[in-house]
């Protein structure tokens, strides 16, 4: 397990040690809320105490600390430290270098398919990561429009990027390369789609 | 049921008419073969004589005809009569032109996340696609380079896409989008993906 161990009082945090666990050895759709529960020595019937549903359960063990992936903490990085026109190259080589960290790969490699079948937790984690990426693309440049349609033309990339290097992992050339070279090559479609001209 | 009936003695097509039936009403994951023999009047142990397993099957439902979604003549439209300046936004309005026919929307729209958990039919189609792509490619641009990083780099945005447009469906711009919008949006980046400098 990763980080801070939870204390004897904190049920919370436990429920979310545990829960990482078991997403990351069984998948998202195998693992019940139930199971978590008895996991972490909890009464099935007062885990809606702590969390009210899988998909939100789910989505504090994949963006909450203690994790290696804080998409806030990715996004100030990228958007405040740099420069204008290299935003798209570097997006990309720290959004990899995030999902291959070592306490995010292997979670994201058992349920970047199967969180999928959960439209909730679809829904939930999409427009958070796309309000994460508008807001610090608005903070940074001002006025730009279509921040919106900016943010989920990146994201279809990325999610695109992550299938590519995760899922297809036998058949893909985008499984096989460097992080840096796919910065190169998908820098500037990502560049594009942040400042850009895209056309609307 | 779309295309044509199948005969009596027809059992293949008799199969894969139930199956295109079961896969879009229940999604590939919950469709056993064991419930496309009895939807078809096939013994279950004769369904391996037909079909070696449920992707095979699948893959055939899918990109076999008759659907509205066959790979090779969307290739062949996109690269044998397109001026080559055009090739990247008239194959991401081919494309979602083909998603979106009837024989194939609601298909796609039901399995698109869960055969992602089938690695083998995954693989199979993430080759397949990769290798009608790149070899329509080649037979249109010649001696161009990095053919099959090209195609990766197409399929990589064509996934996002799909998955933009028709998982991510309350939160996601590219929902909305008329098709030639989206076209307008990605076509450069298909464009420079599979004719422009890679950067590699």
């Amino acid at each position: 397990m990763r980080g801070r161990r939870p204390g004897k009082c904190d049920t919370r945090g436990e429920i979310l040690a545990r829960a990482r666990e078991l997403f990351q050895e069984q998948g998202y759709a195998k693992t019940s809320m139930r199971s978590i529960a008895r996991a972490s020595n909890v009464d099935p019937s007062l885990m809606h105490h702590y969390f009210s549903c899988k998909s939100e359960l789910f989505s504090e063990c994949l963006l909450g600390k203690p994790t290696d992936f804080v998409p806030e903490e990715i996004a100030d990085e990228v958007f405040q430290t740099t420069p204008v026109g290299e935003l798209g190259n570097k997006l990309v080589l720290t959004m990899i270098t995030a999902w291959e960290s070592p306490g995010v790969s292997a979670a994201i490699r058992a349920n970047l398919m199967s969180i999928g079948e959960d439209r909730l937790l679809v829904s939930q984690l999409q427009a958070a990561i796309r309000g994460i990426i508008g807001g610090r693309l608005a903070a940074r440049m001002g006025d730009i429009d279509h921040v919106n349609l900016r943010a989920s033309l990146v994201i279809s990339q990325m999610v695109g990027l992550a299938i590519a290097r995760y899922v297809f992992v036998e058949e893909s050339d985008l499984a096989r390369m460097e992080p840096q070279e796919i910065a190169e090559i998908m820098g500037p479609t990502i560049q594009r789609y942040l400042v850009g001209d895209v056309g609307v």
